[in-house]
């Protein structure tokens, strides 16, 4: 045995610390013995002890139980079950993992921590609410090549939040439309504009040509302005055209490349850190997917930490009072957890820019930075810039207001005394309701 | 138009044909008008609509509304939902895409079909049921390289389904433990063998010692048998490690390459497809967080057919009567599935071998043919195996014994009288109760 662990740190690194996480489970069973078999499904276990199970492998390999703890009790299960009871319980759970099984490899960790164990027959409900990955991680994954600092330079200098919008309709435009809307777009003074997770290289508005058509109107424009908009452009694709697509990206001088997170996943997202120049904007589509359920899934927080260690420098958090069905609160703590660490005794800090999106106006951005506490984030707007009564230019300019009456501390309506941009917009745009309890934590 | 109508279909061969996708959802608003939602937020739309969202345009590139379908009401949400109402419309939509946006890409189809819809507020409940593909996507995909023919090759020729076992315990065997045990089971005269999910390269085990001593065992037993066992080895990593991780396999003589279809993701999966020249063994480990919830998520006979489309041999269907909490409806379903066409007026077919698992004993194999109607399956057990109370050798003749009474049309307690390792297995495993509807359809 110790031979095989001194090969194995010579090998990965890979420590005595252990992975943690957490689930918020119910079962018929009590939570106590699913803990038990969801450890032991995702680590030695099969339904017999076998000979070659002994206690030394256990001891070795084994998922261990840290943490139950009891939280609720309900005569019907939350999702259907094989297993029934007559009541089940509902709890929290904290299962660790020893680094000699997976190492840090992600696509393995994500077999381990998010594999077999939803559909195990015990569980009437289980989501993976909390992930704590050792330094380990954070020495074998170079994380985001550019986070805020790099996405900054790469526009040549900026301050504030990155005031946003992407190209809609989401298709349908020629790659000729898009280059014009991007041209008003950057008279109007946009910092970001993103394709949309719909339009990558279809045969419709191939990628090429409006790579070209765009970064020609965008280089232009930094030749005359001395600004460098950022343009994420839609690279997703199987892995050779998304390196081609980087190329071609840097050919034309482009500075952002989105991927859809869902659809390339983890070593499709690393193999394009890897190979990339520009800051990667990583978009979350299909995210519903893994949230929407408040019965199985994985909590937002846990699966950014992936997505960055992979090298992602923008995710997206939808926004506050958005379109979407997602919760205020939710919005609020995954935007923090793209800026806190990804890893214990992370050093430098693997942080991302949150994105916020998604039915936003003037309205919302100065409560998305007083979630964060800084403008380090990108906020991103369609009908709230382009629908202003003054047209896009004074929707740019407003939003740009709203953020200095933010990072002042001062009211919206205080500074529309002498923001007449933004003024307009709050008699334009109905003020949304928003959750006040994102601002306590 | 014509002009760039001309250069795309030139360019990827983009029909005037659709993808089509049928969802099961519920809505405060009435299902039509949510359709109406689901197809703009999926298209070309935007909560405004915008100068350049012209009617053309619109004609072109809007996703359509195909059938909508009222099935019931409730007066409360399936899911937590921002838009609530008086009451719940449930029913399922139809909905359709031309492929002018996205071609054939598969990245790019998961996010328009399976993309930001399940997060909108109008839905209290999004499950993408049903997909239909046009030729275009089986012209543009190669599919499965072995398949069930292939598969039988790469054995040296087979009869029968393959009757396979997991190396259990799941992790904590050192590689010679693992060859050791590879060395009883090909001696009791297994077919297959696969790595767990949970087991990849980590440092206790490593990938390359593991090839190694399991390879030298089954080149040896091929030798003096003339049979070739098929060892999936978890190639699961990053992009260039999978490449350099059959590269190993195949230095070594091994003949079958296993990846996490979630952890590594289409263009993952098509990388290793393209790479390799062995059958791919797809595991959907994670599943569950897609399947769980009645509510939200994809039904497996969707997904499986872009895995088949980007390379995947084998597909697991879970098993009848299992240990996970899935219905015997479901499986059946799945397990067809992996067997019928993935795309219109697919030739040849692109068809994948469905692998059964988990607690699955003597009693599952023939209902697990009867499903199917044909023996290109994978049939694998643990304890079902090595628990035989005569061992693993008596444990997979009894399996054998199983199939030849279900290719036969016998039943089991027929063939037990002349097969006596079948008839201690059947007095050993309790007989579990399988779903006969299962046999239906």
């Amino acid at each position: 045995m110790n031979d095989r662990n001194t090969g194995a740190t010579a090998k990965t690194g890979a420590s005595q610390a252990r992975v943690t996480a957490t689930y918020d489970i119910e079962s018929a069973k009590g939570v106590t013995h699913a803990a038990a078999v969801l450890a032991g499904e995702q680590s030695t276990g099969t339904f017999l002890r076998l000979a070659g199970e002994t206690d030394a492998l256990r001891d070795r390999s084994a998922a261990r139980i840290e943490a139950v703890e009891v939280t609720g009790r309900s005569d019907h299960p939350a999702l259907p079950v094989r297993e029934a009871g007559a009541s089940y319980e509902r709890g929290r759970v904290t299962i660790s993992w020893p680094l000699g099984t997976f190492g840090t490899s992600l696509p393995v960790l994500m077999a381990t921590i998010a594999g077999n164990l939803f559909e195990l027959a015990e569980l009437s409900a289980a989501r993976l609410v909390d992930l704590t990955l050792p330094a380990d991680f954070a020495r074998a994954h170079p994380g985001p090549k550019f986070g805020a600092a790099g996405t900054r330079a790469a526009m040549g200098g900026h301050n504030g939040p990155l005031i946003g919008t992407i190209i809609k309709p989401s298709v349908g435009l020629s790659p000729a439309e898009t280059a014009e809307l991007v041209r008003s777009m950057a008279a109007a003074g946009i910092d970001f504009i993103k394709d949309d997770e719909l339009q990558a290289d279809g045969p419709d508005c191939p990628l090429a040509d409006r790579v070209a058509q765009v970064m020609a109107v965008l280089n232009d424009h930094a030749e005359r302005s001395g600004k460098r908009v950022l343009y994420a452009f839609n690279i997703s694709g199987e892995i050779d055209e998304m390196r081609r697509n980087l190329d071609l990206l840097e050919r034309h001088g482009a500075a952002c490349a989105m991927v859809c997170l869902n659809a390339v996943g983890l070593p499709g997202l690393r193999v394009v850190r890897d190979h990339t120049a520009m800051p990667i904007h990583g978009h979350r589509a299909g995210w519903g997917l893994f949230s929407r359920s408040p019965q199985v899934g994985i909590d937002f927080p846990v699966m950014q930490k992936l997505w960055r260690l992979a090298g992602a420098d923008h995710l997206h958090v939808n926004g506050l009072a958005s379109k979407f069905t997602e919760a205020d609160l939710s919005v609020a703590r995954s935007a923090r957890a793209v800026q806190a660490p990804a890893c214990d005794g992370e050093a430098p800090a693997m942080t991302a820019m949150p994105v916020f999106s998604s039915g936003q106006t003037v309205w919302q951005l100065g409560p998305s930075r007083q979630v964060l506490g800084n403008d380090d984030f990108i906020f991103c707007a369609g009908g709230g810039l382009i629908g202003h009564p003054d047209r896009a230019g004074a929707g740019v300019t407003a939003m740009r207001q709203a953020a200095e009456a933010a990072r002042d501390g001062i009211t919206l309506e205080e500074k529309a005394k002498t923001a007449p941009e933004l003024a307009r917009a709050m008699a334009h745009f109905p003020k949304p309701e928003i959750d006040a309890r994102v601002f306590a934590g």
